[in-house]
């Protein structure tokens, strides 16, 4: 048999596809050509089809797509642990506000480095973010080989980052020119929150997502108080705003949504818009229990987030994931919610939409090759009954033996092969100490 | 200076002692003789007045006692992930019975070996058991060397295991003359729950327990349909009979009490009984949520536990820790609620309370040797603000670098010294297939 030309094959003892049927290959293997996906199946035949530059085997491992993170502002890893167990208010005054007003381009890229090489360790391969200075943010992404949104966040005008509207637009729209040709990178348009922004401003937001065809992300229904400051202020609530001003639409991306209605859900249905759920944010802040579920049964495209690693305070999406099943059959008192397979898809297929990546989320040929591996041979992997019950109540980021991206190998064995990481942990725990002095002198 | 003789020192970037002032040494060290701790303190001070045959230094690391699991199957390891997300009665008539029903021995012990192996690599050194066959159970932890008080578990009778009372209480005397002389195994009365035996049969259980003086654990209150079971049976809800055969007593320990009303509680704190918590499995199973926080204002000396992993599905006490902390502030949406302090003292100083090993769970002069390192060399544990946050928020159990229980070390920097892993991880896959055609011949 004539073999084909690849760049790369690897294999495993089981491959979670992902594909349509959500298949399940045992002793499995991908051939990977450039970016690309070529072929997916048996080893053997694998094997026997192509040739490759390089074959990695993966040994006792289940092999996956890259996870995707919906939610994150990953220069926060940078104020991991600084500040827990406190009201939100407090948290935000007294320890965020006065790290991230006297935040540089230079920390916010140190960040949003330590974050990526977080990620890269643990199995994700692509990111929702949302913060500041998101020029810096692509370059670590660049650089760390991984897939990003970017949005440059906005606050109501005169904020401390944009004097005028004009400002934010011309900054967010040189921030898409500036990756409009990237391969692994987009750009979202970013307002905060309906409570932290005008309607006005959000709809001219909208304009800008429209005209440069954009995702249009925004924090909605996070919590309780949050309801009850857009009453107070607006007279309705997040969602209703957001449907007031036409702003529910398909490019819309809701983050959290946990205090909402059954006809907000309708809503968010019908405009085809789509969440993301961030539980272990929505439980550390206070800010309660999605219903999860309920969007699923709605149909509503729901992807998964870590949010940000100062409330979570991980950047790792199988905590996540095992939270995500755990969480709504305790809450609903109900062992049949929210099962494995629902939750990988959160992680993989539904997250791909989520960020409009269509060529990412699943292992079958033409997708991209965004490829992990986790390691089985561990005790607390043993012994192997279904594969898929493991990668989501067992497994954990630590167990992953290879990060894929884009055809791309960013770690393997425990080594990362595109990030400095010496320098980036020497660099972080300097900036512990200018962060302590910006909380003492606030 | 005079300096004395030690067996070992261990030191670290930091360490938190749990001791009465709950204090964290930077650049500590911890002298131990034999299998206890002898002193404990700065780096400089403990070596310079110690000298030991051997020093381990964990470098970046954070040092704490041992994690104490309070309530768990060990032998259910063998189960880990064979069945999820299915309600409770298909689970157990479908899938648990029948694996059991059929369990000799020597798969029991396979089991307790492999989920001891697992906890040994996780930072736990002593567990609260409860299964059949414990005289087993105590041989793989008596040769793992972890701690354990160990509950042979009986049902209404007669029952698979036992024809009569009197087998019953042979069996669980023999048990604790097994024992009796072990430095780190006890035993404890174990009947199953309220809705599984009966309430003569408890209270004759009870008399054993004050003869031979050994605590007394029963699964109580775990779900709303266990009360609607016992509700239909006696009349009356679990605590309620419990309290009723006067069986709430300093030596009764209760495993869940996830559907207990405000009463229940105050009789359980009048009783000085005490609760182990088990947000995982009571999640995983749907049995709800505990109302925690109300047991720990009550004044209630509360452990912690991750139940068996076959509804967990892991022996990671740093994934419970997480849970317990996130779970209790989203559902009473309180970011205050269930500090990282209040989490990792159930872990230590109540968990050794909850198992009756008052020598155990903080690292002081004159306590047990029970000692473990996690590696701060990690992507995910940058930076550091508070090494009391990352144990409880960040980390998790593969951060694991040094396990000590009574002075011996049982595992290093990946390697187990105590275990043969290569043994266990054969034999457990074995055991997959005789588990899968019981399943299949039902």
């Amino acid at each position: 048999m004539q073999q084909t030309k690849c760049d790369l094959i690897i294999k495993g003892s089981y491959i979670l596809t992902q594909n349509d049927e959500r298949e399940l290959i045992e002793d499995g293997a991908i051939a990977v050509s450039g970016t690309t996906i070529s072929a997916v199946g048996k080893s053997a035949d694998i094997e026997a089809a192509w040739v490759a530059d390089e074959t990695v085997d993966c040994g006792k491992s289940v092999i996956l797509p890259g996870l995707i993170n919906s939610h994150t502002h990953v220069p926060m890893t940078l104020m991991r642990g600084v500040a827990d167990d406190l009201p939100l208010l407090e948290w935000l005054h007294n320890y965020m506000f006065p790290i991230e007003s006297g935040l540089t381009k230079d920390l916010v890229e140190l960040g949003a480095r330590l974050g990526c090489a977080e990620m890269i360790a643990s199995g994700t391969t692509a990111i929702f973010d949302g913060y500041m200075y998101e020029d810096v943010v692509g370059k670590a992404v660049d650089e760390t080989g991984i897939k990003a949104v970017l949005g440059e966040g906005f606050f109501k005008l005169p904020s401390p980052f944009f004097k005028t509207a004009q400002d934010a637009w011309g900054v967010i729209e040189a921030l898409h020119n500036q990756f409009a040709s990237h391969e692994r990178i987009k750009t979202a348009i970013t307002p905060h929150a309906v409570f932290t922004t005008d309607p006005d401003q959000l709809a001219e937001s909208m304009e800008l997502a429209e005209r440069l065809d954009l995702l249009w992300q925004i924090h909605a229904a996070e919590s309780v108080p949050e309801t009850k400051l857009t009453l107070d202020t607006f007279g309705k609530r997040p969602i209703e705003i957001l449907k007031e001003y036409g702003l529910l639409r398909e490019r819309t991306r809701l983050h959290h949504c946990v205090d909402v209605t059954d006809e907000e859900i309708s809503w968010i249905r019908e405009a085809k818009a789509m969440i993301a759920h961030n539980p272990q944010s929505n439980l550390k802040l206070g800010s309660g229990i999605c219903p999860l579920t309920k969007f699923i049964e709605a149909g509503v495209t729901t992807g998964l987030g870590t949010d940000g690693a100062a409330s979570n305070n991980n950047l790792d999406m199988f905590d996540e994931m095992r939270t995500a099943a755990m969480l709504q059959k305790g809450f609903l008192q109900d062992p049949e919610a929210m099962p494995a397979q629902a939750v990988l898809d959160m992680a993989t297929v539904s997250g791909a939409d989520f960020l409009g990546f269509g060529d990412n989320g699943a292992i079958k040929a033409g997708m991209k090759a965004d490829i992990i591996a986790i390691n089985m041979d561990k005790m607390h992997l043993k012994p192997v009954y279904n594969p898929l019950s493991h990668v989501i109540y067992s497994a954990g980021g630590q167990d992953i033996s290879l990060t894929v991206c884009d055809g791309q190998a960013l770690y393997r064995e425990g080594k990362f092969l595109t990030v400095d990481v010496e320098t980036i942990s020497r660099e972080a725990e300097k900036a512990v100490e200018w962060a302590l002095k910006r909380i003492e002198n606030r």
